[in-house]
């Protein structure tokens, strides 16, 4: 793509640097951005700037906030002994978006991936092995997603706590309420006959 | 959906106004940044906030460019007197990219759309019939595209120049080299069998 003016190369060079924006799709973003007024620009780089210089990662669950520590973790009315392992934000904000949950989380900032370079030391693993053994947890929810790298996440972060007495939990796989199951892969199907709950437990959840 | 924080909130709002971008995209975009080293999210910043303050748009063809006479309309090796009228800089860069056209460019900004709000004033075309009644133009290619808003465009600026002795033509339409007739559209098949040119003719351009 040759362009006429450096400027906008510039821009459309770092716009396509974003996750699943390529060259085109930056130019389109971009050309866009000079045809609104300049308030939008304006109000896009200025979000942004401020966003990255002064976001705060809540220092108990490492989630992000304006504050110190977060909403969820310095509201009373939490249970303080059950913790939600979630991958990032994205996850707390699905879960708390249900309703259903009244515990704390623990944000890990990722998963343990070999093949990008991640390990338990690039996460928030260690502040949560220390959580858990200093007593103040009773259970731990494993939330993460279930790929190869979610379960290797959650076995390094279960074998770190061998000899620790805590109940841990796992969300439920199955096949989504409404689905079909005619269209369900045949891993979750299996996995949802496997792990089959008493009729009368799922007569008082519906 | 709801927010932990406002400055992501703010981050992810405004991005989530570029076209095709939505709330869960945005997300995903500014989650990337804040994990990416802070001077990606700075580069972008500048990159974006320069383009739109010092953006120049070329004062002859109106195509986006740095200098105030763009490239093309100030290189002396190409043909002055014909004019290939244009959408967005995008079609000048894709003309461009062909090697095929020597003449000049006229940028319109858009196309006349009634729906969007869009008239002939909001668009470059007083500047055009201008440049075609000075005299100093022999050939105007019309190479918007084929659609209800290209055509009304097209058919307006024809409209303004009845009476103006010039040579019009529109870009050929037709099957796409490489591409099978099965999967051809009907109307693109019925105009190239329409506008079908003498076998001598394409021998000699292929």
């Amino acid at each position: 793509m040759e362009f006429s003016s450096k400027l906008l190369e510039k821009a459309v060079y770092e716009m396509s640097q974003l996750p699943g924006i390529g060259k085109r799709t930056a130019l389109r973003l971009v050309l866009h951005l000079l045809r609104q007024p300049k308030t939008q620009t304006e109000h896009l780089v200025m979000a942004l700037g401020t966003l990255r210089n002064e976001i705060k990662f809540c220092q108990n669950c490492h989630s992000i906030s304006d504050v110190n520590i977060c909403d969820i973790c310095s509201n009373p009315n939490r249970v303080r002994d059950m913790i939600c392992i979630v991958e990032d934000i994205r996850d707390v904000m699905a879960i708390e978006s249900t309703g259903q949950y009244r515990g704390l989380y623990h944000v890990l900032g990722g998963k343990i991936s070999p093949m990008d370079g991640i390990g338990p030391q690039n996460l928030n693993i260690s502040s949560l092995i220390e959580k858990v053994k200093s007593g103040e947890v009773k259970e731990l929810i494993f939330a993460l997603s279930a790929t190869m790298e979610g379960d290797t996440t959650n076995f390094y972060i279960y074998k770190q706590l061998e000899g620790v007495e805590i109940k841990t939990s796992t969300i439920a796989r199955g096949i989504g309420v409404n689905d079909e199951l005619e269209y369900a892969d045949e891993i979750t199907l299996g996995r949802s006959i496997v792990n089959r709950i008493p009729f009368e437990n799922a007569l008082k959840n519906s």
